[in-house]
């Protein structure tokens, strides 16, 4: 069962530059930085409250890191922007499987590694009303 | 100060059939349902989770029921998808006058009416690194 929205991933060319745009603006702090190799990208996660699940919700900041990943192919036909939503779950593996199985694509066939340490997948936009949505279980060790 | 992400607005061509894609596929149910005509959409909020802050988080499924309203012209140029997202606060009218003060572009001389009774302003997304950002504080009534 999804029970959050748990981030918002928001693409940039520049990540340093986004991240002191959310803080000078708004007051987010940076909660956690990453490089995930196998999405090609370097983030930041800034989290913006506490959720009724006992989870959180962040803004993810993505720059990519190489220019054959997803990211950097969305930046250069879309410019910044939002570049996908999550939502939390308990069950990423079951959650996106009974999903599999109503007809929206699941982009992996078993979860990846996805921020600090959480087990994500993906459905594909088209399925989705236009909207690349991530599933995400937490490490609870984060 | 921004205290949560209050919700994620997209921008959809059919609501009836967009609500009932979330419904089915991801069990989220429809908490509030109004035409904003100074907007120019027909919205559904669906309720995911309580924040920290005492409120709560909502993806905001907007159809736009006007060709000349924003939503329409936006769905014309990019399709379906994230249309903005929307951060709360106790004092949207405080906290966007300190925005724009920090040279950030609001698109409102003062807070308008959003969804539920809230009071709402937006900031110019190529100010905010192409996110079209709202700010909510919301109706206690609601």
């Amino acid at each position: 069962m999804l029970t959050r929205i748990d981030h918002i991933g928001i693409a940039c060319f520049d990540l340093d530059k986004t991240v002191e745009f959310y803080r000078a603006t708004y007051g987010f702090e940076v909660f956690h930085t990453e490089v995930n190799e196998e999405q090609g990208v370097r983030e930041a996660m800034l989290r913006i409250n506490g959720t009724s699940d006992g989870g959180a919700s962040y803004i993810q900041l993505l720059e990519p890191v190489r220019e054959d990943s997803t990211v950097a192919k969305w930046l250069a036909k879309n410019g910044e922007g939002v570049h996908h939503i999550a939502f939390g779950t308990e069950d990423v593996h079951g959650d996106s499987e009974a999903i599999r199985g109503k007809g929206v694509r699941v982009l992996y066939d078993a979860p990846r590694t996805g921020s600090m340490g959480s087990s994500i997948t993906f459905l594909h936009p088209k399925d989705c009303h236009g909207v690349l949505t991530e599933l995400v279980t937490s490490n609870p060790q984060h």
